[in-house]
């Protein structure tokens, strides 16, 4: 681990205490306050629309002539219509229920004490994340509601946008007689800042890296302040010898190539020896058909060359990798017991699908697979915070500790117990 | 920060796999049987009591040749009586409620999808702790109902009596037909176990530090696996302006002296100046009569001149100690404010309490004191897990992520989704 430039870190401590701050102001307010601020703060992206998609012109221009690929240009790139959507999904969190102030638990106690667990703000919030300015907005929009204050530090590709965004919302919680500090964006330090965002112990509450397989490790490996991994989705479906195959055929297509950028696509198939005859040449024929790479041991290339359709030899490597594109690894095993053996050795958990209308092998893959979902003959493009209803999603927790799967408003925030007495000791 | 050496990194990971083989089976286990367990275990320890009594004589002999005080010599001995009382405390869990398995929220989406957040154990357990064998039990205890496997790494001054219980632990789990595994106590490599054991990514999924601001300090830093801190209490008692004298003497005797070794016991008295001059020289003359050297600043120093009573000079560095021991920092602060910034700067985040009938006043403290847990009219004495009626108590956490205040059952779990349908896919 080489050391942090002395003056980024005196430039993130600095920021952070001025977020410490205003986060002690924020944890005061009431929703009302909280709502009517999200309200001005969308408004006034949409005022200032036309600089917003100016700057991000610069950088989309800047980026492409760099040469950036155009499914991250496509994610870097804002119109005026995604400046909406994102002002739009200010005023969507706004209408969700205040997370802050509730009670979660409480007793009387055999002395007469009353005590309650609260649910408060953290205070300090960091993101580290790639050049994606919707996270910019959301970020900003679901601290600001669950009374954070938040120190956002975005991919440098989208910095423009980010500046521009970013002013037009300090600028609006000022006139709204809020603290500007309540969102902040590390302008300066490059990757330094990030790292000094994660070892500001004591200034900052929370860090949430947003990202790639890469960026979540450093983040994990080098941070002194408490960490939330986010979103390595390496996901399995498996279809049983009880699978329904026409169920299993639309998950597994479903699963790998409706959105196959994202963590809760799938990256493995799985298939029971007993079905493979009549669910696999059918199952990769579709795959290919709509352009994924396969990738299949040594039964179930058989199945493929019955197909017809191209395919590799696949690797371990190949077992443990999120392609995050129209790739999928693929094998026969012998029994359930085979297929949880190979789910625990390369799942990230995230999401692993069992297509089964055995009642016997979907409660023992609900009980003995270790992830954040666990599902049965459903996709695991199900794993996300707007499909279970949680209006809003920070990330995909595939950690243990405080949050597991999707998280939104609540697990943005912490409790305090309340004790209240009349003189009681002990 | 030193390398670690590789035999003991390799000696501690063969450990963590182990752990994590037995995991899988204890997160299988019912309550029933994890019940049945814990009362053999209990019985065991009775029934070898005479041996873990030798063998814990052997450490206080040679602790207590080697010059450890007195107060540590007491918590590390263990008399047959003892071994009674630790080996009844493990029937007290069986008898509370088994945590895994509560489904905490669930829903049926609008497309028929049923999705429920289950509590399940964690996993694999790390306790790093001090020479308490009182607590190599309690983990054992606590980490078998919730369905984990725990390895631990206790003092090494109380090294025979804790290879003496584990051997006695494991011996009735493998009667029980249950893995002797679920219960692990690093006998090498001393403190670069401990380091091995917090850098065992993959292998161990939550690390749970127990003992001074040092270790906490150390394990925070170093760890790459998640972290728990727990327990450093620099714990405040404030009598308001508002308070009622007579409960505010009782409340600030029992913070401070009723128990002043554990980390919710009061460290520092801080006093409204409008109240100072009826409620201080008696409060002083009281504490010193109760053997609390006093560290006064200039206003409170007259008072205990006022009552006679010696004291010396307070500093920031005695504001910011949690003493442990029968010594107080004592401020007259000129109102509420005051006393809140004072608060901020020196908390540790464990037990904040007020003295107040000012209604105002308490709402005030309730809502901004930032701390694990806010008190209003009771002593900081009552943070604790048995107080609390939880049953039990792993630790009492200072950190805001997954669990804070005392942790008990449920904190020593995580959630999964476990999402149910008919093939639904987006």
């Amino acid at each position: 681990m080489t050391s942090i430039d002395p003056q980024v870190v005196d430039y993130v401590h600095d920021v952070a205490r001025r977020a410490r701050v205003a986060s002690r102001e924020l944890a005061l307010l009431t929703r009302a306050q909280k709502d009517a601020a999200l309200h001005a703060l969308a408004d006034a992206l949409e005022v200032g629309s036309a600089a917003v998609v100016s700057a991000n012109q610069e950088d989309v221009e800047r980026e492409r002539a760099g040469g950036m690929v155009e499914g991250l240009v496509d994610r870097l790139t804002l119109t005026t219509e995604r400046v909406r959507a994102v002002a739009q999904a200010l005023r969507d969190v706004a209408a969700l229920p205040d997370p802050v102030g509730e009670v979660v638990r409480g007793s009387t106690l055999a002395n007469g004490l009353t005590i309650r667990q609260v649910r408060v703000p953290m205070g300090v919030v960091g993101m580290i994340y790639e050049a994606r300015p919707n996270v910019t907005v959301d970020a900003a929009g679901l601290g600001l509601k669950s009374g954070n204050a938040v120190i956002l530090r975005g991919g440098s590709a989208a910095g423009r946008t980010n500046e521009a965004l970013v002013g037009i919302l300090r600028e609006a919680l000022t006139a709204q007689g809020l603290p500007a500090d309540a969102i902040n964006l590390l302008t300066q330090g490059g990757r330094d800042a990030g790292r000094a965002l994660m070892t500001a112990r004591g200034l900052v509450d929370l860090v949430i890296p947003r990202g790639g397989a890469s960026l979540i490790q450093t983040v994990v490996l080098e941070s002194t302040v408490p960490v939330i991994e986010t979103g390595v989705g390496n996901c399995h479906v498996y279809v049983d010898a009880g699978a329904d195959l026409s169920t299993a055929l639309a998950i597994t297509i479903n699963s790998k190539t409706h959105r196959p950028s994202v963590c809760n696509a799938a990256e493995s198939l799985l298939v029971h020896t007993s079905v493979a005859a009549d669910f696999l040449p059918k199952a990769l024929a579709e795959l290919a058909g709509a352009g994924v790479v396969l990738h299949t041991d040594a039964r179930s290339g058989e199945y493929a060359d019955t197909a017809g359709v191209a395919h590799d030899a696949v690797t371990d490597e190949h077992f443990a990798t999120e392609f995050l594109t129209l790739e999928m690894s693929v094998a026969v095993v012998d029994d359930l017991d085979a297929a949880l053996a190979h789910v625990q050795q390369f799942t990230s958990g995230h999401t692993e699908a069992i297509v089964t209308e055995d009642r016997a092998a979907a409660r023992r893959w609900v009980n003995e697979v270790d992830a954040a979902a666990v599902m049965v003959n459903a996709s695991t493009r199900f794993t996300d915070g707007g499909e279970f209803g949680f209006g809003a999603e920070i990330g995909i927790s595939t950690q243990k500790l405080h949050a597991r799967g999707p998280m939104a408003l609540p697990e943005l925030t912490t409790t305090k117990w309340v004790v209240e007495g009349d003189g009681q000791i002990r």
